[in-house]
């Protein structure tokens, strides 16, 4: 269902780029999300269950599985991009198919049309708890490539 | 644009019932969000700015957009629901408009269809920068009432 | 809900041109489908109902509300463009709220962010019984401005 | 990225049921669709292209690509229910990824979260043109089950 799309990078160091542009992300930092797996068109963030986390029934928030869909489709958009350009989420939609308990949540981020302007991805969202995954979010994504745009804040 | 609609509450307590839901949410404790606004269908969630919620480029990440969006929704289709029942959001769909920046960021849920079953709502989302609103995201979503549940956690 | 925004048009042709475009359209004709409205930012679309446009209870098809659900917001975001440019739909999500019965439908396309590459519309849709207007569908759509591009169709 | 994924239906008669559901919607007749493929949480909905059936630019409408998508999500699910269940499209989310030409539009409805009340439901749509499948279009639906109703329409 996450089979991972065979593109080729425009930029040869699309890695690292993508790497520290997630660093640069107080947010992701703040929720302790990580990269655990990039490729080209392909990218997984995961970070595991705390307290701050959760919603009223103890599971991971609703909020937290749209930022992880949200941000492994951005990064997944991003590894295909030259290396002048940042990508901008235009717009998503997730379906939330299953409470999200477990003490790990992944997002799946899958291109399946890159653009030279927009690309759509798919992104999954897994609960894994006792080692077992289950689908939670199911998520489409639009993003934009914002051509000449450096992907550093501004001093 | 988000005027507020007028609906009749089912459960006179709906206020306190609300209010004690968005309190049990580690998330939105995390956050620092609040509710500052509760109508019978219409419930606005607001943020302070601070360098955990940004994203790389120093504005309020896309994905605290997410989460007020949806949480402003979930809780304007609880104000109608009965005692007994719980929200859940089935799923959502947003558009990131303009870029998040600002000292603040307001989340204002909207009942465009209360159901016995499903409701449907607008969230619109404003960032506001030296006391300017800026429109920055437009949701809608789909908030399923989840009959005979305590929207406590188990013990 | 549906109330008109203000914006200024940057083709004073606008009008004659957006009715045009609609005019070129086989299946929009093809489903009896007209303009009943057209300003800045503003277009709604409308069709009578016919036995060929049905589902399987008898009502208006929810084929035919998401149709004119996102050409009412595609011409909606046209009324802004300049004389060169084109609109094409990037994407759409729309909740069916209620069956869609009655002897007339009403789609209300309104531009809620236009912009120079992408506008972001909301479409209400209505169907009319014996004169009263019920919501049976709402959508959010965004249009993409393909600039240089003439809207005829090539020879 | 469409492969069947593995179902147990709960109506032996499941395929009886779905065609002949299909057979009832007037619009998908007066488009000329008809289901190639079907199998417990799978349906395929396919047309040949007709003038008729264009935008402006002389492919095939969104609307069609939308219809299309919407109906195989709907009947994927529907091979899923018991006999005295119909399905309800809640809502949808489409990205138009490539324009629609060609000679066929087939869309692919897949249940990717079956569920006793709402299941999700991934549709992608393929244009073919000179026997070459370009998708065209990626759809994410949320189908309810209406619990005992008969899906034909009251006399």
């Amino acid at each position: 269902m996450t089979a991972e799309p065979a593109f080729a990078p425009r930029n040869p160091d699309f890695e690292a780029r993508t790497r520290d542009s997630f660093t640069r992300q107080g947010f992701m930092h703040h929720l302790g999300a990580e990269i655990t797996h990039l490729a080209p068109g392909a990218v997984d963030v995961a970070l595991g269950f705390r307290e701050e986390l959760s919603q009223q029934h103890g599971f991971f928030h609703g909020g937290v599985t749209g930022t992880l869909a949200d941000n492994a489709a951005g990064y997944a958009a991003f590894t295909l991009f030259d290396a002048d350009s940042a990508p901008l989420t235009v717009e998503y939609k997730l379906n939330l198919v299953a409470p999200a308990r477990g003490e790990r949540l992944i997002a799946r981020g899958r291109v399946i049309k890159p653009g030279a302007r927009l690309s759509v991805v798919r992104s999954d969202v897994v609960a894994v708890a006792d080692g077992v995954e289950t689908l939670c979010g199911a998520a489409l994504v639009t993003i934009m490539r914002m051509a000449g745009m450096s992907d550093e804040r501004a001093a």
